[in-house]
């Protein structure tokens, strides 16, 4: 594991593949064969090929003690010297009966910013995403919102450079707010982190600068089915835009006051109030408790010089890196990341029910969560979620895991946040359903059911209501013709 | 402090001159003329009489060692041998610069039911409340919601009886839900605590108790102004149903599909979203950082045989209490209790505004909620905060003091809550401010904004914004002619 990331020409065959429409892609139905597009797209490529090349980062692993800045604590937890960015940690998880289980956990309570500006060019709104090299990235370089900043990134806490384009998100110079709402993360790896997830009409002129690009959303979201491209925040804070196909002008980038409805606006309030009643309903009868304890006190890993690891050696580890950037805010840096031992798993199954689109999801516990449940995919698999939260087989994964071309509507394999998180990766796909499967959720297990993107939506316009990798899925369903 | 409750006989005169229009009233803008409304108020100050007598609760403070089934752990934990109910355990709270300070808290991750029935009885809402006995109630009984749970009592860990009137706010003879929140109570004495309010219609039949009793909404409403009479739930309850006055049956009790509208539906959405932006940015900017340590670890407190105290005497004390009653689940029990060392005050100052009535409501930090910040009182004071958050002198406490009769709406002194505290109390003001006071938000410090009671409840309805001290205001407010 480790070392230093390796740019492989197969990335780029795989961009200039998704956007040619004549080319063999790896996911041929949403290639827009307009020739204007066709054009965009190459000069997409060729900015992504000049970025990648300025932007190297060389990852190396290190011993922990070899981590300038990071300390472990008498409690033996990592902490960085100005006790802010994040701190590695244990959580403690019991169920209902039996002693449950203990895992490390990051602890990031400060709220970042995940800003995306949204404007509108040539008729059709774009969105401004950043060329962004994150240590734990598979590919180096990857599609990154216009502002991916913790607290501590943008007060600067390391003496970086300023945060560019915050301005338009916080502050007199704030444009107008088209989505802003409070975001989880992965519940296996954060104890209870969150994140503002924000898109924003720029007021006013927007800097250029070499990183950024005004990329239209209809490419950014054909861009999703390209292998570890769009990163995870990106995909967070797409997965927070109205459903549906590409928005028009004015259902996007109007002003706020006809901008996207609130929570519930846009659907029945009988359908909605039914599905926050089911999801408080799954939060109070959760028979998991989960709690942070110190480091030293999380029993069966082990901490060595180089990796905190389960003494089985099935879930994740905690490693040390030294970093040395390009474009970067602080030019070298060293940092701990969490190291997945294998892909995890996300799938949406969708079917037309009573000529409506749905997609079905489940109630899913995750111990690091604030309210322990959030909605999420159909399946989610991660080996590292472990034993406590047992991922038992579950009555969809058949389904989930089908090769039949004429379901498979979604299939990419896309990065988690490469600045937490060492190369870890979800497969994500979206499934068109067996007719077989039970249409009325009374049929279903009691923790899935049936959403229209439109609830999916006003629940994620709520704040804490639906898990990243759903949101994730949200945002590639938007791509799909 | 502590001893056995004494039942005073002007609890009971309090409640009959609230009850009786023509006799002197603490709160006369709140009686109400009508000659049936007084019949029915004959009955409930007959039944409340003859349930004081049923309920009285013998209450003795012990020595932590005489708490069966209560133990310290060797973190110094206060702990129930079930590992349920509740703990006593310890927050540190740090901020941007300074030691912070430590405090116990009380860690209860449970969620469970504050559940009011509602139903039309002689064409006016009425709402099922119970005569609860609570150990650290200041006056033996207080109303109580129909259902008043943790999942600890109605999971029975205590081997009492089954959780009466249960059955109509979960599973399947649940009736038609009004309302269904979750909410934060009090984040400077709780660690992120949340139950769960709702308001439902009940399918078929309700089975009549002693202890129960339909009463008019406008009568409960008027009843909140004798002080220690409705309960800290109670109240929470009622500060999620909509506002204005009482509600027709049109309104409250028809079927769920034409309820009260859900989250922002009542409201501008413009203004909703903004709002919701607002109190983001509060909770992304503030400088304070809590998290839960063992009690063992929490400097400047002192464990004694009969008390944990802090050293300076300024903050609350953790008691034990043993407890003999006569008609709860089970009839003797022991359990530790927070007790402030006095009243707290909450405050909304309020004025019409182009027309609209206004309530002047603030972000408040409080170190136990879950996000840190939600929307609060005007003025909101408790000395057991602590320096932590430090209640500096405000600018508007000139004015939430007023004893200009002309301007005082509501002034009443209501308890929070009894099975966790020990005789606490807050005296809950409305007062109509005065007119030198800024109309327009722009002119206020940036964590106070003008809101309507509708703007209010729309927050209210997404769970998780507003505090316990506010929804109490809320229902008081209701309360006015």
């Amino acid at each position: 594991m480790g070392g230093a990331v390796i740019v492989t020409s197969r990335r780029s065959a795989a961009v200039a593949a998704a956007l040619d429409p004549d080319a063999a892609s790896p996911a041929p139905e949403r290639v827009d064969p307009a020739v204007e597009l066709a054009d965009l797209d190459a000069a997409f490529a060729a900015w992504w090929d000049e970025r990648r090349g300025a932007a190297r980062l060389s990852v190396t692993p290190v011993p922990f003690r070899d981590l300038p800045h990071w300390s472990f604590t008498r409690d033996g937890d990592l902490v960085h010297d100005s006790g802010r960015f994040f701190t590695v940690s244990g959580m403690r998880v019991r169920g209902p009966e039996g002693p449950g289980r203990d895992q490390p956990v990051i602890l990031q309570p400060e709220i970042g910013v995940l800003g995306l500006l949204v404007k509108q060019l040539d008729g059709e709104p774009h969105v401004l995403l950043q060329a962004k090299a994150e240590p734990g990235n598979i590919d180096g370089i990857q599609l990154s919102p216009t502002v991916q900043a913790t607290r501590s990134n943008y007060t600067r806490v390391h003496r970086g450079g300023a945060t560019r384009h915050l301005e338009h998100f916080r502050g007199p110079g704030r444009g107008r707010v088209l989505v802003d709402s409070l975001q989880s993360e992965q519940g296996a790896w954060f104890w209870r982190k969150h994140n503002r997830n924000m898109v924003v009409e720029p007021v006013g002129e927007v800097a250029e600068h070499p990183d950024f690009r005004w990329i239209a959303l209809r490419t950014v979201r054909r861009l999703l089915g390209v292998d570890h491209l769009v990163n995870m925040d990106t995909r967070s804070v797409l997965g927070c835009l109205p459903a549906g196909p590409v928005p028009t002008a004015a259902a996007l980038t109007e002003p706020v006051s006809r901008a996207p409805a609130p929570p519930g606006a846009a659907v029945d309030p009988l359908s909605l109030r039914a599905l926050t009643s089911w999801l408080i309903d799954a939060k109070q009868h959760c028979p998991w408790y989960a709690r942070p304890v110190p480091l030293a006190d999380v029993e069966g890993w082990t901490r060595t010089e180089t990796e905190i690891a389960d003494d089985a050696a099935r879930s994740f580890r905690i490693i040390a890196v030294r970093v040395e950037a390009g474009t970067r805010e602080v030019r070298q840096w060293a940092q701990p990341l969490l190291a997945p031992r294998r892909p995890g798993l996300a799938v949406f199954l969708c079917r037309s029910i009573g000529g409506v689109p749905r997609v079905l999801v489940r109630a899913r516990t995750e111990p690091g969560l604030g309210d322990l449940v959030e909605l999420g995919p159909t399946v989610q698999w991660s080996d590292d979620i472990g034993p406590a939260v047992p991922e038992e087989a579950g009555p969809f994964d058949g389904s989930a895991l089908s090769d039949d071309p004429a379901c498979v509507r979604f299939d990419a394999e896309l990065s988690e946040e490469g600045g937490r998180f060492h190369r870890a990766a979800t497969r994500y796909r979206i499934i068109e359903a067996d007719a077989t499967l039970p249409p009325c959720d009374a049929q279903l297990p009691d923790d899935y059911r049936w959403l229209t993107p439109h609830q999916l939506h006003a629940l994620v316009a709520i704040g804490h209501h639906v898990n990243v990798q759903a949101r994730s899925l949200l945002a590639c369903l938007a791509s799909l013709p």
